[in-house]
């Protein structure tokens, strides 16, 4: 894959990771879906104020889950950003297309 | 671009970010200035100690846009950080100007 | 090592040490294993929402450890794939193998 | 400067914030030198559970160039690390010392 397809590919797991967080506090912790949304950015973006509201242990569960595929996927998404912008680089200082 | 203005580039858009998000607590829940500093500096270098005050839910959806843009452009930062050294680097072990 | 290695190497480290901070809290504070684990992995991924219960010096201490040696196997961990995404590249440009 | 001083350098400069930070919460704010140590800690890492005290407006200032000084450290740090990984790769496809 090229990184411009690493790039949407990762944007595209995020935006459905978003979703997905969403839709899980709103299931587990009876949030309303703009809480829900709330707390999955902040944690997603690891800015981390705090709960939202304090989390039963199938909250911690799904929070523990998300960070880690969350970490995963934005660790891919900055990965492909470097590598678009090395590449380009690198096109250019040896001269091929 | 070369990585030199990619890095001047984002640092400017970085900035203004920051002055917009001061502004942004400042008019919407009329933090002083300093406070609505305080608290766009903990939210963009994602540390979160906790909201300066509760947030409105205007806010918290300035917050998330705050969050999402701002954490793009520092992955754009970073990867022209990155960019920077690794073309010196290349440049170096290549042998070409 | 190549980047593969790299990766699974710094990946390994990373569960030893998720492990090593889940006992750690759970002999240093006595909490469960649950709440050690959930206060781990928000520790290692720099979300922090706050400290699950209020901590000793000792904990303070162990804190700081687990966040200087997480920081170190994570920055490792992100610069594996950053080669391993960079190298593939490098690969398909210059035509070798 | 190569890789690995780079990264010297880099790591040098972060154990002299880390003093700083303490040092500065220490007088500013009268934090025991322990307190002041695990507030730097967890902001220059962004885990961010929370202020150990309520900060007072110079607190506040004090901590904002505090994140501004290291995140720059710990951008360049984490530049550096990439740097050394991507270059030994470079070397062993280039086929060149
Ligand atoms: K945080
Ligand atoms: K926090």
């Amino acid at each position: 894959m090229d990184p411009v397809r690493h790039l949407r590919f990762s944007l595209s797991i995020l935006v459905i990771v978003v979703g997905c967080g969403t839709l899980g506090y709103t299931l587990i912790e009876g949030w309303t879906p703009f809480e829900a949304l709330y707390m999955t950015v902040i944690t997603l973006a690891t800015v981390g104020f705090r709960e939202v509201h304090d989390l039963s242990d199938q909250g911690k569960a799904f929070t523990i889950a998300l960070i880690i595929f969350g970490a995963g996927i934005i660790a891919y998404a900055v990965g492909s950003l470097v590598q678009f912008m090395v590449e380009g680089q690198l096109r250019l200082i040896l001269g091929r297309k």
